[in-house]
């Protein structure tokens, strides 16, 4: 890629950003269009304009995302959500740090070395050196001692990333205590879970067990406790119940504005009984849908019986009358063999993924070492067609391979777009297919918990990018060149790594660029869900639910954004020393991507759980191997450029394990366990423990009925719970 | 080593044996020595001889040993002692029940085999075949399809060692729990240890800062806390006045014994008041001794006020008033920062290593490391002395080297008795040097219990053991013709291990009967104790307490047992399947020490401590590398007989890894910690608070003062301990 080439990408994207920010400005001050653009904001019950005023100036939004506070974004999107901007302005701190010394002092020392070009002169290959590569280490020459700056900018800026780091895992620690010791009551923190139970004795309830169990070794914090049942049925009940809900609601509301159009006493809606709703005898809609919500009830009621009596499964939910005893149960061994009754955490009953709750210890490690398994087989073969795009789409190879093309490429202004475009296209696709199998990877793990199995997901598809995106690419242009050679030594795989890297930098560079500048203006502007609410909102929503529905955000999705975040590190990360250039465009993309996704943030996404910052030591421990990939790369570029003193390198990887070591020494557990003297802070009230214990009952299993069957012998505890304190 | 010389040493061995037992006989059946023979009973107050008859069956205690029962041992010695006989029976079980396979199915397939010997009799080298080789795997013809027999009984080995080893966890897991929730009240188990204590807040005392963390995270159960000093000072004031009383005592007895020696008067003792009692003032020794403990006395009160008020560090126990809350709190993270407020299982008071207590997490982890180094690095350098002594100790190298030893050596006899123990008595005296060291290493590390120094000394050794004794023994012997190899190809060293084995069989074979005949031999008769004990008493005891120190029997010290049986269980292990004759050998040891230990931990040894079992996970660990290492070797031995189906022995060591991994996910935890389940159960009794505090206070700083200093405030809620179940 030459330097035109780069810089019609570079504006291109820059164009489409400007053109998305416009119609950001435009589309947003619209009234019909706020549940697209303010819809976390309307939930909360606020008005969707701070202030009231609908006439205001389209920037706005960019002085109220600046001036929010953390305590803003926890309040209107909770602890993760502030964890992820953390993790953002720890990176843009690391960059704008490195870059404020890197760029003055590097640019100019690889701007005035020109012995390479100079050579390059005589023969024939100064096509291959652009404007670009001469601010590039590139363009040192081999064994000068102005490779020593290198090597300090190398050590600054590792020693700015630890001390942003340390920082940030002090602070993000502090956050969760905060959250933690909050006197609000929050029923997850009441409650734990048990899984593998033992067998039944004879003559004994799953309830009972657990029961007895429980009490007797927390005679006077044990509330009540809530075996795990098998809802497959039940919920399948309750789905086709809440089906026939919705289109009853949905006919009755045809039926009422068939009425206002003309005909005062309106058509009546109906349809066919039979296949998919298109065979079969046609019947009034109404009654139809109210004949069958009637026939389901009772089935629905009978099934939940059932579900309570016989199909209680070997899990359970146990609560707690204090915060200190739930946190506690959580982290001991309760049982001499080890693997039953493993007492967890419980997590938010909206994130509990039921299904996993029987399986069974043995069970579950083996499944995650299969599943292990196969990530690694998949982020092997993806490398193959990764490998071939990246070698087929320059467009000489295109040329090569599909000659009927050569007319068409050869239109200057089509090559030049083309040439910026299509490697970096052909990459985004491809990566938009895999986030979804991964996370069904996590769960059938036997995850207890979404928040956990997105973690899960996220550092699997965090292995995956840098593994196939960035070695792929990097190493996949040079590969055909110095296959042999890595065939005869695979340790040379560094050098080829470190050969490569320069030669790759103009392509992250517009990958960076493309990705902040089209990726965060489509994320702001939002004309995708927009033209899908109003699609819907046009041809098939009827209801009030069905339109909120059709706007409704869904969460920030951290667990997709922190592995391509990452992406960008580890690219920014290695190129910093040997091309500096790249710094400028990291920071750019996390200083906008922290604006555009606080804004978000405050005004669109709702989350959709709060793991209270567990995704910080992932996030933690992904920067530092990227770090650390950087620095041993640097090592085998170093060594490439035949600098002898390159030996002073080898305490950085070393540092960084200590580093890594004592950090999740000093904070790690507190992210794994709640410590006692957090959760042992006064609560704002007494908390109702029938409440907590209601709120992670299923919805399927929901009815006025259930405790008589259930819980009757548990329920005469619950008259205790009124007089302590915590 | 030739067939003779082997002989000559089995049969001196089983004489010295036979001569130790005749000696034990005779000599434990004098009332005189009972102190030294029956200690434990002694202590215990019971009679010595069971039955109480004195004239008995010599041959009695074996049956006593046999008949006595599990529970017999933990009464009489504790559970640490039973577990180690159940790591005894289990590597007899192993071995027992390979050798009944192996030998009857090995031996003469290796005999028949005579192909090398034949093809030896057209060579020279007959001599280095001997009859013992005969009947080794070394005879049989590479490539032979008779090596099938070899490789499934390698199979048969390995999982009869999966099958006892799983059985004896089981065991010892069932036996911890049921000791840890006996219905004694053990004051260990109603305290944790708390360290890494944060920087005190202004204005209050470490005392203050203590009760208020815990009681506000334990409001129910906190009993009371007692801050840790610095007892160094007092320790010594205490120390000299302990040495002055013994003094006193001592004179008063011999002026006792003067008195009845014809002068009625009898002849008060003198003493030198100078420089070790030479030089000085005589004064009048009773009179001294008094007034110099008139002196000490305020001395030491006033030094116990200052430690106590003035001298406080910065960790702390802390006192439950139940078992479940002591069991949670040590399993639970208290603190936001993980590196503040550890808190961890108290160990018995009389096990605590005082000084190691105030060490702070992070300096805990540098000495680890430091001490890991430490070792690694002795190991490496005993390996050249221990290279050269048996390298050295042939006799053709002797005389080779010191030609003026050769008449001497050249006496046949002579030549033959050296020749059988010289390598193995220069290896046992080397050995004996070293667990001290080891011990104070492991001491150094922070650890704050003796037994678990013990444990962490016990490991260490054997790594040494394993690493240099038998791969540097079998290894040195061929290592200075095959030298060369290894430098070229580190891989190589399997083989060269592989190869050398066979060639190291007797020696072995020597070693372990020699272990077994004279070690326990020397073991079961006590000799030395015996004599130390009756010159002690004849020229230095006076006093009662002087007597009872001189026959106190000290601990049976499995801490450098195990690893010296670990050693002959890797040996027989790596040899069962190349010279299957070593298997009884090794039965015999282990039946042997079971029946000998078995007397000694009835009658002899009073354990210093107890741990619960927490030794036998690493005595397991240790058992399955030992086998691991027994697959590896396996697989090069094969490999070197060109065996094609030597690759149906790789699935051997992944499964060992299985079997680990299983047996540490299902056990392992509840060593670590105490399964809560174990520490709710009811208690004999209300357990007596006061008394359980006042069992953790050093001797030096025990006076009935105490309370009304250091725990003023804390004592007022000893009143309200009476009134709770745990």
């Amino acid at each position: 890629m030459d330097f035109d080439s780069f810089l019609t990408s570079l504006g291109t994207s820059f164009i489409i950003f400007v053109v998305l920010m416009c119609l950001f400005a435009w589309l947003s001050s619209k009234p019909g269009n706020t549940v697209v653009y303010y819809p976390n904001r309307i939930l909360k019950g606020l008005d969707p304009w701070e202030g009231g005023s609908r006439t205001r100036n389209p920037f706005t939004w960019i002085k109220e995302a600046m001036s929010s506070s953390e305590q803003d974004v926890i309040n209107m999107s909770g602890l993760d959500t502030a964890v992820y901007f953390v993790f953002m302005s720890t990176v843009l701190g690391i960059f704008a740090l490195s870059g404020i010394i890197l760029l003055p002092a590097l640019l100019p020392v690889a701007a005035t070395d020109d012995s390479i070009q100079a050579a390059g002169k005589n023969t024939t290959s100064i096509g291959t050196f652009n404007d670009l590569d001469k601010l590039s280490m590139g363009n040192i020459t081999a064994k000068s001692s102005r490779l020593w700056a290198f090597l300090v900018a190398t050590y600054w800026v590792s020693f700015v990333t630890y001390f942003l780091l340390w920082r940030g895992y002090k602070h993000v620690s502090e956050l969760r205590a905060d959250a933690l010791m909050s006197p609000e009551v929050r029923p997850q923190q009441f409650a734990v879970l048990v899984r593998d139970l033992p067998d039944l004795p004879k003559g004994q309830s799953r309830k009972e067990q657990v029961d007895s169990y429980f009490k007797a070794i927390y005679p006077d914090t044990f509330y009540r406790s809530m075996v795990v049942t098998n809802n497959k049925e039940a919920n399948k009940i309750y789905e086709e119940l809440e089906g026939y809900k919705k289109k009853l609601a949905r006919a009755e509301a045809v039926y009422a504005e068939s009425k206002s159009a003309g005909k005062p006493e309106g058509t009546r809606p109906t349809i066919k009984t039979g296949f998919l709703g298109l065979l079969g005898k046609r019947v009034d809609a109404i009654e139809y849908y109210n004949e069958k919500i009637k026939e389901i009830i009772p089935k629905l009621e009978a099934e939940q019986k059932i579900t309570l009596k016989e199909k209680q499964l070997g899990a359970a939910l146990v609560f707690f009358t204090s915060r200190v005893a739930a946190a506690s149960a959580a982290q001991s061994l309760h049982a001499q063999l080890v693997d039953t009754w493993t007492v967890s955490d419980a997590p938010e009953s909206r994130e509990l993924i039921w299904n996993n709750l029987n399986i069974k210890f043995f069970q579950r490690q083996i499944r995650q070492y299969v599943v292990y398994v196969i990530v690694a087989l998949t982020i092997m073969f993806y490398m193959i067609p990764i490998g071939l795009i990246s070698a087929l789409t320059t467009l000489d190879n295109l040329k090569k391979i599909l000659p009927f093309l050569k007319p068409v490429i050869n239109i200057t202004a089509l090559k030049t777009v083309l040439e910026a475009y299509l490697p970096q296209i052909a990459l985004i696709v491809f990566l938009a297919l895999l986030p979804k199998l991964l996370l069904f990877l996590s769960k059938i793990e036997g995850i207890p918990a979404v928040s956990h199995a997105v973690r899960a997901a996220s550092g699997k598809y965090f292995y995956f990018t840098v593994l196939n995106v960035f070695i792929g690419v990097t190493v996949g242009g040079t590969l055909f060149k110095t296959f042999k050679s890595i065939e005869k030594d695979p340790n040379s795989i560094v050098d080829v790594l470190a050969n490569s890297l320069p030669g790759n930098a103009t392509f992250f560079l517009t990958y960076v660029a493309l990705q902040f500048f089209v990726g965060y203006g489509l994320e702001l502007s939002r004309i995708v869900p927009l033209i899908i609410y109003h699609l819907k909102r046009k041809y098939l929503c009827k209801t009030e639910a069905e339109l909120k529905e059709a706007w409704f955000p869904g969460d920030l999705g951290y667990g997709t954004r922190v592995p391509s975040d990452m992406l960008i590190v580890t690219i920014v990360f290695c190129y910093s020393c040997i091309a500096p250039l790249i710094i400028p465009f990291g920071v750019v993309y996390f200083a906008l991507g922290w604006l555009i996704l606080r804004n978000q943030a405050l005004k669109v996404y709702v989350p959709a759980y709060e793991s209270y910052g567990r995704m910080w030591p992932h996030m933690f421990l992904r920067l530092v191997a990227a770090l650390l990939l950087y620095q041993i790369t640097m090592l085998g570029y170093f060594g490439s450029k035949k600098f002898i003193y390159v030996g002073f390198l080898i305490p950085l990887p070393i540092l960084s394990l200590i580093f890594v070591y004592i950090c999740q020494k000093r904070f790690y557990k507190s992210f794994s366990d709640t410590a006692l003297e957090v959760a042992s802070r006064e609560l704002k009230e007494t908390p109702s423990m029938e409440h907590i214990f209601r709120s992670y009952i299923p919805l399927s299993l929901n009815s006025e009925k259930v405790d008589d069957d259930q819980f009757e012998d548990a329920l005469s505890q619950a008259s205790r719970s009124g007089s302590f304190v915590v």
